[in-house]
């Protein structure tokens, strides 16, 4: 093991995740908030919603009630001033109908000089939904669409126009209140129009890519469906602002920060990686093998997204083990140059770890516990491999979800 | 087709090539020939030897005598002074032994004034070969290794031991005269023991593990191939200067420099890349997604090497195709972006195409031609779909092989 490389991944690691846990993520969105003279009313859906909301209820004076709209048993103790419910996810349910008609009740009565500040995060979509249909015919066409292959752009289209909120919906609801929306991002790319199907976000799709997808799919609907189907969602909304915050480019700029004050130039590559995850690995090992070359300072490429594994084999991994492990033998005759990655919800795959570590030791490390590096990928059992060598990442669930990063170090030469 | 970037694929294209084919590759390494004061013998090996030492020729008063050993077919005219012989390729001939004879006694009798200008191109393991047991009984021996599923360095630390050039010992034969080599290199990472099996430079492997491979795969030898295991290769060897040439890594160069002369920012990714061809392109693509966002300046990143293909279905296509045409869907919705990648060979796997090109408009451009991408990425039938939306790179052969080089283009921004 490479000691110098091993610990400056911890703190990376630690680093990074600090930066995109929903806590600091919140705050560092809230800097730009400026409420109105009025009223600030706070609505929280999703899956951090809790905690999305316990922290800006932390700010003193910025809210003056709320509603948290969460999954069951993710309502963590009571906030001051805001009322908490817990609903199903992912099929939504009638608690989550009944606390989105509250959150609705408590926006539409506002101001212009009022304000909404929307907090919102992954699983927002089943938590935070009013029908315009019954509650069992929406889940029957959602059925319908599953089962015909429709897609998930597909799905939203149709699935906008049936409900009261999404597709820019809720905001129209909060108007003339401005609103301020802070979204915790876990989809790659940040399409504000998908994440929660985008309650304040104008709605691109139209009523006529409805209509032709229910056509497509021989989608059966009551009369009711069929009419909404026809009625527009708003394609401009003003008065809202929206705030990203905690998304894949967030963790890559963190990580990129923790290598800066570790003495690396950090290279960003990309932050929507989503190639094969064995490949990525592959590649970092090349930039890793031709900028070892020469006279050459520390430098520390990163590349987030989310990677796939298309599994062959019955072993244990994740996907960011496997892309760690398929970097090992690209490096293994460099110095000093380590590739890891991780996840940022502190699970990798069905396992307790939150990704991998290799380092240019690592080859020499596996051949001396007697572990093929070949039959290993080929059994997609990273896992077994890298807890042999002291290479698994454990942080314990973190608590948000951001996507992966994936950091490739080249640390000092053998000159230096 | 976006043909401001279509037009400068074309240039970078040309001027790579350019500087990688033997004339030129030759002529910039030549520039660092110091001749001693006595006579100067060329010898020239391998599938390009011929035209590297017409290369050579032209420098007026360069060389006294010389050797051209190739493949059969590949002595383009006389070269003044040159004694030029074909033989056989990849399976040595007696035309093979007998014209590496002749190099040999050429150089022998060399003193310490003289020099040697070696220049080395793929395919000299076979065309250049002095066995030191019956051809026959090297061509079993080589045999017993190939179907032992013996790998290539294996393979090379045994054939080095049974070859009287072999492993650095053509560089012994030439002392006490100065050599210098020129090494055409089309093998990744340049690793010059195994180009040709390194007659001019020093071989890193042992008597002991000769016997060990031996032994590992129950190779069959007779007394005398038995006693030449135990012959050490020279570990060191004075008077030596290598300098590789047209390599992969000249060809990045040579791109880069060319995408500068066009006013983009070159970012060399690697010079060895080795990952599957698709896979490397979405990583290309996620690159220019993530750069393609926010302020922007003309970038261009190179990634140079080898990919794989693992083929799956009975389409038409090579590598840089594949590649090519994996990175389209990730830039459809950009503007001003193109990847595109070719083999310095001029033939893309079983094609007449050097490569593959698309920019942000060959999705759509496949959709109005009603070609499926999904299906052409499954039936490995890149060549197909490229070819019906103008995105084939045509060269024709080049006469050289230094690997391949993909280019990802970020053109100017919409607001420039």
């Amino acid at each position: 093991m490479n000691n110098t490389l091993h610990t400056e991944m911890e703190q990376i690691v630690k680093e990074s995740l600090g930066a995109v846990l929903p806590d600091e993520a919140v705050k560092r969105a809230l800097k730009e908030f400026r409420p109105g003279k009025g009223r600030t009313v706070m609505i929280a859906a999703g899956k951090a919603a809790w905690q999305m909301a316990h922290a800006a209820a932390e700010v003193p004076g910025l809210v003056d009630e709320g509603i948290v709209i969460t999954k069951y048993d993710h309502v963590k103790g009571e906030i001051p001033g805001v009322r908490c419910f817990e609903a199903g996810h992912p099929v939504p349910d009638e608690n989550s109908f009944a606390a989105t008609r509250e959150a609705i009740k408590a926006v539409e009565q506002l101001t212009e000089e009022d304000t909404v500040l929307f907090l919102l995060s992954g699983g927002g979509s089943a938590l935070f939904e009013q029908p315009l249909i019954p509650g069992e015919e929406l889940q029957e066409i959602t059925q319908q669409l599953l089962s015909s292959g429709a897609d998930i752009v597909e799905m939203n289209t149709i699935r906008k126009r049936l409900s009261a909120v999404k597709g820019g919906r809720f905001a129209l609801s909060c108007a003339p209140a401005k609103v301020f929306a802070v979204v915790l991002s876990d989809i790659l790319g940040d399409p504000l129009d998908m994440i929660a199907s985008g309650p304040c976000y104008p709605d691109a799709s139209t009523c006529a890519e409805a209509n032709e997808i229910a056509a497509r799919y021989g989608l059966k609907l009551s009369g009711q469906a069929r009419m909404l189907l026809d009625q527009e969602t708003p394609k401009t909304l003003s008065g809202v602002t929206t705030k990203i915050t905690g998304s894949v480019r967030e963790l890559c700029e963190a990580a990129a920060a923790s290598c800066t004050a570790l003495g690396y130039t950090p290279v960003l590559l990309t932050d929507c990686l989503s190639c094969e995850a064995r490949e990525a690995g592959s590649f970092l090992a090349g930039i890793l093998r031709t900028h070892a070359k020469g006279a050459r300072k520390k430098t520390a490429f990163i590349a987030g997204g989310e990677t796939v594994v298309h599994l062959k084999g019955k072993g244990k991994g994740g996907r960011n083990q496997e892309l760690a492990f398929a970097a090992a033998q690209g490096i293994a005759d460099l110095t000093n140059a380590a590739v890891f990655s991780f996840g940022s919800d502190g699970t990798d795959g069905p396992t307790d770890a939150a990704g991998g570590y290799v380092d240019e030791t690592t080859m020499a490390a596996l051949r001396a516990a007697g572990i093929s590096y070949n039959d290993i990928l080929q059994n997609n059992d990273c896992y077994t491999a890298l807890q042999a060598v002291g290479g698994l990442i454990m942080t314990g669930p973190t608590g948000t979800n951001v996507n992966d990063v994936a950091v490739a170090l080249l640390g000092a030469g053998e000159e230096e």
